[in-house]
C-alpha cells in the first residue's frame, strides 16, 4: 500500500458566510464532510477565518476517524486576498503534515473544476458579488468583471439590490413609476408605509435612506430574493431589473467565451436562471456546454486527488445535490 | 433707532466642507465675512460642526467690529440632519441674544433665496450630491433627489466618479472601449500604468479595485473633474458620462417644474453647465427661468432681514462673485 492509498484527502471551500470541509479515501469515495462559519480571511479577518476552518477541518476528519497527520493532500478554495495568511500558517494551524501537497486556490478555479473534466473553459459565479474567468490548462487565464460592490459586480445581489432600492425611492419621490418593489422593501425593513409629507418628503422615504446608508452596503443584497419574486408577479420595474442584470451577466459570459464549458453558480445565477432569461443572456449562452455548480468543494477534492496522480472520476457520482454538507 | 437698525443681522451657511458667515447691517450693507471649516453636523460631528460655526461667527462679528449680544436676527442654512442639535444649544454656543429671531432652514430653500426674489419657484443642487425642490410661499413643497450617494444623487459629483471608474475597470479588464479616463485616474491615484497579468488580471486592475474600496466612497466624487476635462478634449467615454449625468439632472429638474424661477447652483452643475447640455437638460431648462447661486449665504441673510421685516434689496448688488468670503 503506498502512503497515499493509506491515507486521505482533504478539500475545503473557505467563502464569505460559509467554511465547508469534505475527507475522501484515495478512490475518490467521500468519507465525511462538514461545515462551518465565514472563512474567507479578507471578508471577516483571519482569526476569524482561522477558526472557521479548523472547526471544519476537525469535525471532518473526526466524522473520518482520521488525523490530519494521515491526510496526504490538501486544496483550499477561498475568495479574497492570498496575503493575508501563508501556506506555511494554513499547514500548521490545521494540524497537517507540513511534508505533503498543500495548495491554495482561487474558489473561481475551484468551482470549475467542481463541474468541468476538462482544464480548459470558463466560470461565472453570481452571488452577492459577480465574477467571470477564463481557464486554460488548469489556472485562471482571464478574470472579468469581480471589482467589488463599489465598482463592479453588476448583476449579482448587491447590484439588483440597490436597483431594488433605487426604483423604490423614485417611486416614493414621484421621479419612477409605482413599483410593487415599494411593499416588498417596507416589508423587508419592517417600515410602515407612512408618506405623509416631512419637509417636501415622504416621511418613510428618509426613514429607508437612512436605514440603508446606516448599514454596510452589500446588506442591500438582501433584497436580490424580492425582487425575482416581485418580477414573477409580473411588476414591470422589477422585470426590468431582472433583464438588466441578466444583461450585466451577458457581458461577462461573451467576455469569456472559447472553447470548452462554461460552469455556473451563485444564489442570483441559480434563482435568474429559474425564469426567462434576457435576449442577450440566452444569445450569449447560446452553443455553449453550461454545467452548474455548487460551490468549489468537489473541484478542490478533484485538484486535491490530481495532486496525488490519482482518477477524480469517482467525483462525478457526487455532483448535484449531493455536493452540499449536510449541515 | 430701533433697536433693530442699531444691530446687525448674522448669515450663516454651513456645509460639508465649508462655513461662511456673513455680517450685514439692517440697511443689508455687508460689513465683514468669513469662512471656517465643515459646519454640517451630520458630515463631521456635532463638535466639529460647532467649532466651525463659531470659528466663522467670532471672525465675522470681530471683523465688524460687532459683539454676539448685538445680532437682531440669525439665519443658519444647513445641509443634514436638523436633530442632531438643538437651536438653543445653537443660540448658546455662538454667544447670540437667546431673545432675538434664530431660524435654522434647508440649504436648499437658503440656495433658493440667495438669487430668487420670489417666495415661489424651484431650485437644484448639483455638487457632490444632487437635489431639488419645488419651493412655494417660502417652504419646500416638494423635494426629489438627494437620498444620499448609495441611492441617489444621480448624475453629481460621486456619480460621476464612480462611472469614470467603472469605465475603467472596464477597459483594464476588456469587457469596455479603451478610454483617455484611465491614465486620467492613474495620474489621480499616483499609480504606474502596469498591466502585467496576476491571476487572470492587468496588475494594476486589483490596485485600483483596493484603493476604491479602502477609501470613503464619496471620495470617488474627486474624480469629477477629470471626467469634464477628458469629455472636452473629445474622449467618447467620457462624453458619454458627462450626457447621461446631465440626463439624470434633467429628470431633477422635470420633477420640480412649476412657476417662478429655477435656481441653480453647485460645483458640477457650474462646471457642467459651461460645455454643451445634453439634449434631455436643454429640453427641461427651455423656458425656464434660470438663476445662477453660489451657496445659501445670501438667502440665510435675506431671511435674516425679513425676519426684522427689513427690505432685501440691497443684497442683489452682492449676487455673483461677491458672495464667495475673501479666504
Amino acid at each position: 500500500m503506498t502512503p497515499a492509498a493509506s491515507g486521505v484527502v482533504l478539500a475545503l471551500d473557505a467563502g464569505g458566510s460559509t467554511t465547508r470541509a469534505l475527507v475522501l479515501d484515495p478512490a475518490g469515495r467521500p468519507l465525511a464532510r462538514a461545515a462551518a462559519g465565514p472563512g474567507n480571511p479578507s471578508a471577516v479577518g483571519v482569526q476569524t477565518a482561522l477558526g472557521s476552518l479548523r472547526a471544519a477541518v476537525s469535525q471532518a476528519l473526526a466524522g473520518a476517524g482520521r488525523g490530519g497527520r494521515e491526510v496526504r493532500s490538501t486544496v483550499l478554495a477561498t475568495a479574497g486576498s492570498d496575503r493575508l495568511v501563508s501556506p506555511e500558517t494554513l499547514v500548521e494551524h490545521l494540524g497537517l503534515d507540513p511534508g505533503v501537497p498543500f495548495r491554495r486556490v482561487s474558489d473561481l478555479l475551484a468551482m470549475f473544476h467542481s463541474a468541468a473534466e476538462e482544464d480548459t473553459g470558463a466560470a461565472l459565479v453570481a452571488g452577492t458579488g459577480s465574477v467571470a474567468a477564463r481557464v486554460r490548462d488548469g489556472a485562471l487565464e482571464r478574470v472579468v468583471g469581480g471589482n467589488g460592490w463599489l465598482l463592479g459586480d453588476a448583476g449579482a445581489g448587491f447590484w439588483i439590490g440597490r436597483e431594488v432600492a433605487r426604483a423604490v425611492t423614485s417611486d416614493l419621490d414621484g421621479t419612477g413609476p409605482a413599483t410593487a418593489l415599494t411593499p416588498a422593501l417596507l416589508a423587508e425593513f419592517g417600515l410602515v408605509d407612512d408618506r405623509r409629507p416631512r419637509e417636501g418628503r415622504a416621511f418613510v422615504l428618509g426613514e429607508i435612506v437612512d436605514l440603508v446608508h446606516a448599514a454596510a452596503p452589500v446588506r442591500l443584497a438582501r433584497l436580490a430574493p424580492a425582487c425575482f419574486a416581485v418580477a414573477d408577479a409580473g411588476d414591470a420595474v422589477a422585470t426590468g431589473i431582472v433583464a438588466a442584470a441578466q444583461e450585466e451577466l451577458a457581458t461577462l459570459v461573451r467576455a469569456v467565451a472559447g472553447p470548452g464549458p462554461l460552469v455556473v453558480g451563485g444564489g442570483v445565477w441559480r434563482r435568474g436562471a429559474a425564469g426567462a432569461l434576457a435576449p442577450g443572456l440566452r444569445e450569449a449562452l447560446a452553443g455553449r456546454d453550461v454545467l452548474p455548480a455548487a460551490d468549489g468543494l468537489l473541484g478542490a477534492a478533484s485538484l486535491a486527488l490530481r495532486a496525488l496522480g490519482l482518477p477524480t472520476t469517482p467525483l462525478r457520482a457526487l455532483r448535484g445535490a449531493g455536493a452540499d454538507p449536510p449541515s
